[in-house]
């Protein structure tokens, strides 16, 4: 069977477990504060060119975006999210659990706009309503889409004109910084938004989300609202072990190459399909792709591949999600090719 | 100034004022333990014809929605509401206080349908995921629209298939039972809801709802809840004695009388604005009335009559909203009408 | 039958139902925006000499407490409270229902002291702790004790010292105000805290609570905290009309007089059973009284007169609860004196 | 520097290390549904001898503590702690944050009693009270002590009698059952209680808790609850992996090797220092000790050992702790020893 179903069914790219393995003896205090944390929050820092700001590791993004919103709102204030984002889509309700509204709007490509944000905004009108105050978006979004450096900067200009923070999900940013038709990168991305995450979990790691916060006033007793929300790791030391190991060396490091080998066979996928007269579900140009099957050729790649069906059949036509990952090879796709080839023909 | 601004802008209707006061020297126990509420609870166990039920009375819709919703839910559960629903947009997050998420949908005239139910109960998929547990729907809704009998019953037909309760919020029932339109009398509308409160507060007492509940699982340890959420008056007695008040009699009681009275002039203010040619916004058969004026005109009818604008004017249409009550009088309607006969020609 | 078994057993005070019966016919804004709602605070921030503070008004003292330690406190921030504290021991849990612990601690006589609250503050370490911020206590307390205008300034040294925040339950401040042993008048009492009630359910109104808060961090955004909590009565108007009529003309005002009047009855009745031998469970100089009969002496009284026991009995002796209110009669105090001393010779 | 800071200051034990790096390139699906999860419930529940129970994986005990406790109370109902209780003291209002209040009694020896239990219960009354439903107690406890058969089975009578459920946080579960004092196998141990956990971050895992339900009710839809408190790891299957590795062999399993180990180590410490007439603090017989030194001896210890004290010094004496692992080593002891020896000669 070869595996196309997430970019998290293995476990961790190998120098990063041997980065846990090397320092397993060490003695170091817990709950991140020891020189791993603090030496990859640095490299962070120097990353993003910001100094000014604060890392907190998480071990998933679901405490990682909970504890961002709950840290960084009034009790009656509310997030705006794309209705297909993971905050609001796949956390069981996480965010309403701590007494927190996601207003919702349909998205474009699974993306929100200035537009779209001013229209929720409008829920907001007097102390009837809650009031909305931070944007919650995924880069890459949920279906593989990236905001573009224009995008991004659109949206900015709209939080700022309506007071708003604005916080991006970064569970698969590098496959956002590392793809092809990416013009935004990690410094101009951290200069836009007041917090975001480089997730590391669907990017190599074991587990682990490092989040950015730059806003003063959401720092503030951070580490409170991170315990409050279970969300301190006991052995915190190896997710600064893990980002270390991930990001050392900045744009030329690990979490980069990772990603673009994942990016890199994903546009193989998508080249290869598309000459087979495979059409696709939306535009992404990151590691998901998202191919429309004829639904008996879908079932005959199930039997040797293993992956997800996205949608409900249409018409004998049914759309499936391949992701691509730090593990996959490119003999790999190139077996997929083949069989969508046979199937197809 | 004459006032078609609320159904709640003055005090309590007369008659329930007095019960107040001739009341007011018993001394009884708090908390809604007393023989008032009792036999309160007793009047409305006869109007709707169903003894295996509970009543618990409230000051006020807000805290009534929140205690029925959080005592009908477990944490992971979550609410079905039309966008425009009171407890969604007018209650300032008070259900994501508890803990749940108010899944929306744009109604149809203010309506929730069997299919939008069910495009909302698809957010349901798995542990990733709330589960839709709960239908809240308002009759009349919040733009004076009622629900059939032929659609009650639908909606009550999908919330069974897909193992929903249904909750009817009455802040206007009264208006409701008594409009020309309706066909779904109390006894029909409680058979096909698991709970639903009877308004007090808009329709001539001072303040206070009666909800009605049936699933015995609900009631289980409802007063802890009602507690829980500050939701239970020390003088508890007050709320039943108001209700005494208004639905002794039944059909014929007080609550009846007060609602035909403020259809009756809405009605009369509608066929009167319509024979002068004015546009309405929706359909509204209740107390509530939306005429859309000129502009001008409504800025003139503004100096001498006290309503709201209902939403932004366009192509120099002003659609405002004018609402009668038990304390509206027939020359007041008159003077609106004669007044915008004036300013229009 | 006779009642002293509590202050909320009847109505209003007939000079607080007449203000409410001749302002019915009305028209005012809701929600608490009105012309009385208006007078009314002017006229407490009068009576407490400070303009500079927010006057909000509850139905009762549970959503007054609920909505003003949620207001107060970041999430991670707890109440330090004695054992015997309304919130803590008799609102359900209503306080931990918006996330917030209470830390308690046993009182004395009922009352915190300074080093209560310092042990109490011990509970906060680090970002494993939550912190401790606010201390709330009552004047008078559960038990009828008050603190003294020496004791309250140590606790707001104590206060200051740590850093916390002062709120004080007033539910029963008129009885507290105008009882003999009382050395801290309201401006004391006001200028010492940082926010606290005026209890109106307890001495005369048919319900209602003025919270004044004098912090400009708490105000901020107060009434959507009041709707959240679902804290916000539609008639609002109702609350400023019964304050009006309690508080006009300061300490010469109705509820002043209504307060003194319970406090004397009840000094008769402390007095009195003193006379006759009877011991007393605390020191309470307020409207409650607590003495302890013989149990066949208890049991003759309970057949004429309505009262609690307060604790279980204990040796043959039971401890209980006798109330004052604005409408007991010393006709009824006298009826109560000479049975007991029929029974207990 | 020699270390007795804490059980989880290094990484894992080698052999579970191993187990990870092992497995690190299979495909699985994620959160948990994979073959190591399905397999180390099935070795949990060989092990205590009950089939009819589910095995949830978290990765530390405050979010297993959390979601325990939310799933298994209605929102009225609470918890009853020690005050030195982990879920009360270090998990900085986590219980509350789930709207949950936990009520406390100073333990004995850091334990609750059927006595303690049932005052605390005492709080319920009626409505306006919370209902406690839940005991939550650590075995061993935070400060090393254990219950006994006989204690245990009393506490589970106690909860019997008052409709309680009985949970056992085993953060450091290895310690009480392997050490020589204890008399409660571990077949007994879940015999008696409706959920607890087998603590693995404190026992040779890199990170991960085993809880244990027995409760049919507290199980519904349990995995909603742990995904709502952001409590299911993405790559799940490395707590299965780790639970393989630790409990394979079941009462003969690395596990019980471990703390074994660990156990021996300090009572090693325990016996040398009480030969040199140093005296402790409370009783633990687990792998937790707390010698108390002269003060200038503990300066002089904490130049070579890191470890932490435990209480402010009185009269010149300091005590501290001492926690030893899987990775102290005998000669860190004997160095340890032979310190005390010099410093206190």
């Amino acid at each position: 069977m070869i595996y196309f179903h997430s970019d998290y069914g293995q476990g961790a790219h190998p120098k990063v477990l041997d980065a846990i393995c090397s320092t397993n003896l060490e003695y170091t205090d817990g709950y991140g504060l020891d020189p791993h944390c603090e030496r990859a929050a640095s490299i962070i820092k120097d990353l993003i060119g910001i100094s000014d700001c604060e890392v907190h590791f998480f071990i998933g993004g679901t405490p990682c975006n909970v504890t961002l919103i709950s840290a960084a709102l009034r009790p009656y204030e509310a997030v705006i999210a794309a209705r297909t984002g993971h905050a609001y889509v796949h956390e069981t309700g996480g965010v309403e659990a701590t007494g927190h509204r996601v207003v919702t709007e349909d998205g474009v490509n699974g993306k929100l706009t200035p537009e779209l944000i001013a229209k929720a905004y409008t829920e907001y009108q007097d102390e009837h309503t809650v009031i909305p105050r931070l944007v919650y978006l995924s880069q890459s979004s949920e279906i593989g889409t990236i905001y573009s450096k224009t995008e991004l900067t659109a949206i900015r200009q709209k939080c700022d004109e309506l007071g708003l923070l604005l916080y991006v999900d970064g569970a698969r940013l590098g496959a956002a910084l590392t793809c092809k038709a990416n013009d935004l990168n990690i410094r101009e991305l951290a200069a836009l938004c007041d917090a975001f995450y480089i997730g590391g979990t669907k990017n190599g790691a074991l587990f682990g989300e490092a989040l950015v916060v730059k806003n003063p006033s959401v720092n503030d007793h951070f580490r409170w609202m991170m315990k409050r929300q279970a969300g301190i790791l006991a052995k915190g030391r190896l997710l600064g072990v893990q980002f270390e190991a991930l990001l050392e060396g900045g744009e030329n490091s690990l979490y980069y190459e990772i990603a673009s080998h994942a990016n890199k066979l994903a546009e193989k996928l998508r080249s290869g399909l598309s000459a087979l007269g495979v059409e696709f579900l939306g535009n992404s140009p990151t590691n998901q792709v998202f191919p429309i099957f004829p639904e008996s050729v879908a079932a005959k790649l199930h039997e040797d591949f293993f992956f997800y069906d996205w949608a409900a059949a249409e018409n004998g036509m049914q759309p499936v999600r391949l992701v691509t990952s730090w593990g996959t090879k490119e003999e790999e796709v190139d077996a997929f090719l083949a069989a969508s080839k046979t199937f197809l023909s």
